[in-house]
């Protein structure tokens, strides 16, 4: 069986820690591939919560001191259980808050997949500056041109957290410091949908949930459906239509995707 | 003038107490069938938003400490008012917090019909333990077989509440105490689109808002018109379509409605 | 270049501190236009969010004491940097705390546009009880007979703030005090989606970051172009079509929209 058709049969309950401008776009992708989204955030639940759950990901927008509080909560009980976790450091860099609340996480939390821009994984590796809010800045995107040298971090990276990193963007790398996928699946008219990266990362959530699934295999094939979904929204566009069509299409896409057409249409390369 | 047409009519304010998961869906659909949603949850508004509506919907989705005061507040100026009030108790059981929560509204406000699935209904009757999050248990879910207990179940529930409760699932139960609407409209596609529950419950409270259409029927006929709409949306839905379409297509149904196509599609007994 | 084009080029990074009901809208339609929406609204934050973005958008919608020192924050930062600031006073006049919060916000703060709906801006300039929740009262409406003295009172008011005030409903108002746009573009459908006046306000906020676009004739154009929107997005609906498609084909309009046929499309006199 793929690891797609996994998901729809193991149901995996997902416990999202997320932003609340992107919460219901995310709760739908993941009932989209079969996975059960639970959204509660308040302290006195974590423990609960994390019980009746498979999965956590944790997503650091619009992000309060109670909710990194949460965070910590879920996060340590979830590592306790033996839930996956992930991390979409949203916007890191672009305050001291986020900076020092996503460090922090990494610090008491062992996540299994980080996911982020390149400016964003930077931050975390590097500590530097992140001016362009939730977008990569145009210094750090990755190209044909420095992509040896954007491997070559990320693998160190990865290696150093002992965890999969995952990075998006026009190419995206998924690495666990030992081989590197890099996919060119994917439309730049993703960039006008806000929160297909949230998306993304609640999906490898549910993916690495499953049993079989939990392999960089595994989550390199989610990045590329991601990608897929929206190379197969793109074509269903049509002229006068934009980004609210769009981002129905991506939805939908998910919807109907299967391990099959993954497999046939996925563009990746192992480094 | 059918109960459709009188929401149309009376365009009763909402206030909705409810999760930010599905707020925006819960407030289009309100407009969808000609109600004005008002969603404000910070403890100072409270008396003065109560003053302004005419009915009021508490959702415990993403609830916190806060809003569950705003809740109490909103509910009982609400009751002194005479306001509708409608419960939807969205994952009662799956955390301490939410029973008590929900448990603590119930004893202290009055509320003219409660909606959840029979999982939450349970818990909230029995104290059970729920572990299903936001869904349905499987060994809860009302079928032919079970039928005859789960009547007796609720109905006794609504006598000792003194409330009309609305259970649904791919069977929905809608009881005074006295007889149960027993319905079996809708699609199980519904399941794949986050909120769908608390735009029923939204659309009830709309519905009791105004001034004829608070009887029991008129509840029966809000949750026919939703399975309704459920089934109007699956109708329309393409090959390649998913959940994102569809949730699309549900709500547009809802503008589309009116009472003789209720009366026409509903599929119910009386027991 | 026309201004949308100049959006596009320049693709301003704007901070909202906005509602949770329409933040998704906000953000999405943000991005149909070529800005870059930033939802940050935390109080640690302000300061540094607000160093590396364009334009601020301030709306009181779900208000919080903890957002509203937010607002605080980061509405003074915004001034100190000369950053474009709008305040869209959701709902102002339904609760004292939403009042004195505009007022206050009005006092501390330099606004370079105020957007609302006539009762609204009645309210801010008269403190009059709005008794309305979100939408226009009746009795406030503006029409062709009572049009003169609304022109004269909101010139007044914008004098007085020494502010642009944009005032909309059917007929719609821009003015400095001096001169006044009368906009008579846009559909009545566009009542039924949940957030376009957020919407409208945070693409006035992105055309006025713009180097070029900060005079009231852009601010015109730009409220023209919501209401072309509007009208496109109704000739595309199709009949069993409802709010939802409806709202998917505002933002459609607003990402295919060109300052041509806004041009063209434009009904508004000067007065």
């Amino acid at each position: 069986m793929g690891f797609v058709e996994n998901i729809k049969k193991e149901k995996p309950k997902i416990h999202c820690l997320t932003n609340y401008v992107t919460i219901n776009s995310v709760a739908n992708i993941l009932l989209a591939v079969g996975a059960k989204p639970i959204m509660a955030d308040a302290i006195y639940e974590m423990q609960e919560i994390t019980e009746i759950t498979q999965g956590l990901m944790i997503n650091i927008g619009t992000l309060h001191k109670d909710k990194l509080d949460a965070m910590f909560l879920a996060g340590k009980k979830a590592n306790e259980q033996g839930n996956v976790i992930v991390l979409d450091p949203v916007g890191v860099g672009s305050s001291e808050f986020r900076t020092q609340a996503a460090l922090g996480l990494l610090q008491e939390i062992k996540f299994d997949v980080i996911r982020g821009n390149i400016s964003e994984i930077k931050t975390l590796a590097m500590g530097t500056k992140n001016q362009n809010g939730v977008d990569a800045g145009s210094l750090d995107k990755i190209t044909d041109e420095n992509i040896d040298e954007n491997i070559e971090f990320v693998k160190k990276y990865a290696l150093k957290m002992k965890t999969i990193v995952v990075v998006t963007g026009e190419i995206d790398l998924v690495t666990d410091g030992s081989i590197c996928y890099v996919i060119k699946n994917g439309h730049s008219f993703m960039k006008l949908v806000s929160g297909t990266g949230c998306q993304l990362s609640a999906l490898i959530t549910a993916s690495i949930s499953c049993v079989q699934n939990n392999n960089i295999k595994a989550i390199a094939m989610i990045v590329c459906m991601m990608g897929i979904a929206g190379e197969i929204a793109f074509s269903k566009l049509e002229k006068h239509q934009g980004n609210a069509s769009y981002a129905v299409y991506i939805m939908d896409a998910i919807y109907n995707m299967n391990s099959n057409l993954i497999e046939e249409r996925a563009l990746y390369e192992i480094r």
